[in-house]
């Protein structure tokens, strides 16, 4: 199982940096919320996309993996803030602030966000004056901002106890969500060496997984069981929160999921790549993707 | 005047996002923060550095400004928040969660920090492939995080209320002050094409000037009228929170500020710049700091 969320970490986890020195505090609550599990998608997608197009891995594609992974987490240790979506507990276990204290959540999210690009950064002495790493750094620093995640989640804050029009539930999807994932599977096209045109085909692959897998999400969130999930069900709506699910109901929010998930599919298979593994392992977890439970 | 404040502002205001679109909100708490004055010291001593070195100045020693400017504005609205200093005063205005609401708070910095590295990446095709610019890259991303910046202002957090010893101290002025000042220093010689040993150089005298600096304000801190600094006096005592001056004394602490600043002032007049206009304006900076009244 090369791509198996197991393997994954015990690559990313090697970038963490080490518990200790005066900032120990803030340390701590970094990894803590890194090492609390999930489905490392974002750096397991983009190794796939690597893998589909270059003859092998170095520290490069290994330490942007590891940053795509601290931002996914800055990301959510911020949303579950009291300010914010003021959630107690995060697969199952505390979350930063409840474990860690507010203010060090706060410093923990500021942290992991920036070792993202203080660990990616770590790539140019590796591949000194390559423009596929500058390539690579663009990505990183542009789909996580707002013009990408934080615009998605600005507008979905705003939102919360309103309805959504279809154009704002489609921005708040594609940027809360799929933007990390277009940065995820483009940063490893570019490191892998992928020409332009299919980097482009990748960055469309990218957002209908993108927009399948947040409205699964919100599938889960209507019918998962509390300890598949590990977290309150329902907790969205609790929140007042509109969903491609509560407004378009269930049996077409599953339709979208098949639609896209299928898209998605085909435009992998149509791909030119080097290494039919790597693209046969894209086209597996695409499919996964639609029928997890959590 | 080519290196007054309003100079510099007027670079560096026009990397910043257009007030429009789905972030709107988000974006104008960023601008928010980020105009409400301030000296503008960081950005301006990155292009005095540049252009003790370079010819001419480009898109890329702008992007840089931009974004050194950017992590500090950061990490004042995170600063501010309840959470951490709870204040509700900035340079004589509401403080951005006071202004736009917490959760915006929280966005904004975040948001500005993401900015700051999405604006300096830009400068990547303006020079692909240029290490100089890599370098700088490293330094923007190391300098602002968990060994800098943010580890001065975990201790800071942690120890608010306790005394120091003289190692946190040191440990917290280096990293919460210093390193930001270091890395606008460092960014400006990379930039400018400064050889290794002047970049050396150039660190020192940074954390010299980052630490006269943050004494003085301490300083100002206690003896400053509030109209002039537009935050209330003493608000550091207030939060229990001890500093040189607090420890030390005013006068040691004066005694300090003076030492560094004539370190500084001696290194600076030693560097072998190309250029002595702009090592004039840095060693008369440098003087300058001293004798401020906020």
């Amino acid at each position: 199982m090369k791509y198996s969320a197991e393997n994954i970490e015990n690559i990313i986890y090697r970038y963490l940096p080490e518990e200790e020195g005066y900032p120990v505090s803030c340390i701590r609550a970094m990894n803590y919320a890194y090492k609390a599990g999930g489905k490392r998608l974002r750096p397991m997608m983009m190794r796939m996309c690597y893998d589909m197009y270059a003859d092998e891995a170095d520290g490069v594609i290994e330490r942007f993996m590891a940053a795509i992974e601290m931002i996914h987490t800055y990301s959510l240790i911020h949303d579950d803030l009291p300010a914010l979506d003021n959630d107690d507990l995060r697969r199952g276990r505390p979350t930063v602030h409840k474990a860690f204290g507010e203010d060090m959540a706060i410093l923990a999210g500021d942290g992991l966000l920036n070792y993202a690009f203080e660990t990616a950064a770590g790539a140019f002495a590796i591949r000194p004056g390559d423009v596929s790493v500058e390539n690579a750094f663009a990505v990183l620093a542009a789909k996580p901002g707002i013009y990408g995640m934080i615009g998605g989640q600005t507008l979905d804050v705003e939102k919360t106890g309103e309805s959504l029009s279809s154009d704002e539930l489609v921005y708040i999807y594609e940027n809360k969500t799929a933007a990390l994932i277009e940065a995820a599977m483009m940063i490893g096209a570019y490191l892998g060496g992928a020409a332009a045109e299919d980097i482009e085909r990748i960055q469309k692959i990218a957002v209908c997984v993108g927009m399948a897998f947040q409205v699964q999400d919100d599938i889960l969130d209507i019918e998962g069981e509390q300890e598949v999930l590990g977290k309150p069900v329902c907790s969205d709506e609790k929140n007042d929160k509109y969903t491609y699910a509560t407004i378009y109901g269930l049996d077409k929010a599953k339709e979208y999921v098949e639609t896209k998930s299928m898209e998605a599919y085909e435009l992998i298979k149509a791909l030119d790549a080097k290494h039919d593994e790597a693209k046969q392992a894209l086209m597996e977890l695409t499919v996964k993707l639609i029928h997890r439970n959590r």
